[in-house]
């Protein structure tokens, strides 16, 4: 609780803008297990990396020394054009709930990728230029990831190739128009450019494709090309170094009233705006200077965290990437048609792992009509539409102020919202009509995932 | 020209945002002609307007007398949920020009409804639920208007019945979702839930309707229907009154910086957004206090000022409206498919016309692939995808800063982007494919229009 007035929105002046990122690993006591190559079983080597990831990012990623890393002045420079995201008080929220609580939301979804993904596409795309490369490859499934990266090359000029999961290419045409308009390639995946997609498309002509085939193309492209690399939006490390930007602006902010949160929530895919928003929280907790509740939380559908293993798995459906050591469904699981694209992913971010596993956050599975419900309450008194996604965090939010109406607690509640729902209108649509479903994995299913984990 | 550094974006505190609208009407020598009645040729009484409008909406649009108009705390508290919007400093555009002038605009496309509509939704959403109205109606063409109307009825708790083109109703369904999201009843017009809409339907079956036909619809509804009023979004004096807050906004931000605009622009469909940017500005004009270059833009398909008359005429092609003197291309002009649907209007606000007919303003009528080609470069530079009516004030924007560097001149552009294109990208698409054309009326096109205009 504080004394001053605090505002609806919580802006900060450039000069108030970090200028370092925050590596929550330093601060660790237990690094994650390292990468192995699963041809030999032994930890990567950052020259292995380096063939298909910027050379700046390898070193991030593998840095588990430094508490923080410079955020280049370049980089800051493009920060300018869609940060400082608001930070906002959600008075709004609170009087619909009545709830003593204080509820403040970090709003990601200000730009025209929709989402928090362009923090770390800004940062890989400079490093690519910086390194001298002129083109780089990433895959995409719904397409917020692919406008991200797009709009980052556009703003350093280099030439982007996105691989995009053909099925999507053809139901979602819009989305490769604005990738498009940012002037990147865009190509169906599988395609005729790569052996990948050749290999493929004879063997399942006219297959629609998926984000594993998509992603071997945009790998195989890039290790192929004369100055090119491979770009990814979520689960690695400096992912989510890159989006660190997120919690220590909401710090610097809530530090000015003296705001400290006793929750912090957000929705977990491959776990990168949950890494970022909690960064600094998460620091202090390691370092035994507050008892934050972290709440992570996930669909139902896909429940890497709560149902599945602390294991090696590959990073990919194909299985051409590194296996890390994460909590997974198996790379092979097939999770269902949830509506929450972007949380669908079988395994989660190996430094969110390791912390689940260390007992410094939870975690909790949530159904995705549930989620709906309450994305509608917030959009109708907070005027954002929330990505499915995003909803999650409004959910569990809801759910702990709600908790606090009944308990007269006076908890500070921050949570993220990740992007807009304007792209997924078809889920609204589903649930205005009634017709939404919720998928659970029976054991059995899960069984199945588990069953292809690699031997280690 | 300005000392002090001026950030990427300004942002005002809570504590500086307006508290009153600005009534540009009291500061003008000549008010514009009185609505008529069609049926009498008589000025309009106010009882007459009230019986479609809300009271005080009727109010503000007859008063010419005070300057300022208090924004009551009811809306100011909502419009926190959405406002301030931020004012943008364009370094990233004026870096790409290579151009000596400093480029403002003013970013109204930060709300759920994509646009500066919600300004006025908020205020007659607001009026309405204190004089004790239950509902309100409108029309909607491409549903902007429609969404705004709709995220401010569920704040103030107040039941909507939207009526949509049935064409858009059918090719945008997901507009509709987002209405119904805020709790919006969508009914695709013509429907048989009016005299109006039977009329149209026993006549026409299976037609796709019309915007003239939707207000007849919504009107009828408002009339017949206790407790209930018609609300418009743009044209009207009131509607512009509301839209004042964009440009007091940006003046106490610029004022900060002693930063005084040379040059100010928008686009012009009824007229809203470009009379609200302009209104302190103008203001001051008026009085003799500054020497602004004014310059409206329209698109060539639509040119209701460069090539209109200004003449009394209906407000709607249906003809049920009162007449207003204005700039107008008749009634029943039909303009081309141009992808700026929000530009695609007959007449010009009364207010705008007046001016203009007196020589404060001058107009630009801009094709519409020169207004792509802008909007691409804008986009790839400032990160923001336009919508095609912002993106004509850009087009005009960038030529004028051209001039500047061609001239060495330090000028000072402030330009309005009143929304987002996320829900335009068929235009996009028509644009990356080279497809797009220019429609340009012929002189024969613009007599069948001025045919119609009635006699007064």
């Amino acid at each position: 609780m504080s004394a001053k007035k605090i505002p609806y929105k919580l802006y900060l002046t450039e000069e108030e803008m970090p200028r370092t990122w925050l590596n929550l690993k330093a601060f660790m006591k237990n690094a994650h297990p390292p990468f192995l190559n699963p041809a030999t079983g032994k930890p990567c080597a950052a020259e292995e990396l380096e063939q298909v990831f910027c050379k700046e990012c390898v070193e991030q990623e593998l840095n588990t020394s430094d508490e923080e890393i410079e955020i280049p002045a370049g980089i800051r420079d493009f920060y300018t054009n869609f940060r400082p995201s608001p930070l906002v008080r959600a008075y709004f929220l609170e009087r619909a709930l009545d709830t003593p609580a204080e509820i403040y939301y970090k709003f990601e979804g200000n730009n025209t990728s929709g989402s928090h993904k362009l923090n770390s596409a800004a940062a890989q795309a400079y490093y690519a230029k910086k390194q001298g490369l002129t083109s780089v490859t990433t895959e995409t499934g719904a397409g917020q990831w692919g406008t991200a990266l797009a709009m980052a090359c556009a703003f350093y000029g280099l030439e982007l190739k996105v691989f995009m999961v053909k099925t999507s290419y053809e139901q979602k045409p819009y989305r490769k128009e604005v990738i498009k308009t940012y002037g990147g390639n865009v190509i169906p995946s599988p395609s005729d450019t790569t052996e990948a997609g050749r290999k493929i498309l004879a063997e399942f002509p006219g297959t629609g494709g998926s984000l594993g085939c998509a992603i071997a193309e945009a790998v195989e492209t890039a290790v192929k090309t004369p100055g090119c690399r491979y770009v990814l939006g979520s689960v690695l490390d400096h992912v989510l170094l890159h989006q660190s930007v997120i919690g220590l602006e909401c710090k610097t902010a809530l530090d000015k009233y003296g705001v400290r949160p006793d929750v912090i929530i957000g929705c977990m895919g491959g776990g990168s705006n949950y890494g970022g928003l909690v960064a600094p929280y998460m620091a202090e907790k390691l370092q035994g200077k507050n008892d934050v509740d972290f709440i992570g939380v996930e669909p139902a559908s896909c429940p890497s965290m709560s149902r599945g293993k602390y294991a090696y798995d590959y990073c990919d459906s194909a299985k051409i990437t590194p296996l890390a050591k994460m909590y997974t469904l198996g790379c092979g699981f097939m999770p269902s048609a949830d509506h929450a694209g972007g949380l669908r992913y079988h395994g989660m971010s190996p430094v969110l792992s390791q912390l689940y596993h260390d007992g410094y956050m939870r975690v909790r599975a949530v159904k995705q009509t549930e989620v709906f419900e309450a994305a509608e309450k917030f959009a109708r008194c907070e005027g954002i539409l929330p990505a499915p996604e995003s909803a999650h965090a409004i959910k569990v939010a809801v759910d702990e102020a709600v908790k606090c109406r009944q308990t007269g607690e006076k908890k500070v509640i921050l949570f993220g919202l990740t992007g807009t729902g304007y792209f997924d209108l078809a889920a609204y649509k589903s649930f205005n009509e009634g017709t939404m479903k919720d998928y659970i994995p029976t054991d059995e299913d899960l069984g199945r995932g588990f069953a292809g984990l690699p031997e280690v």
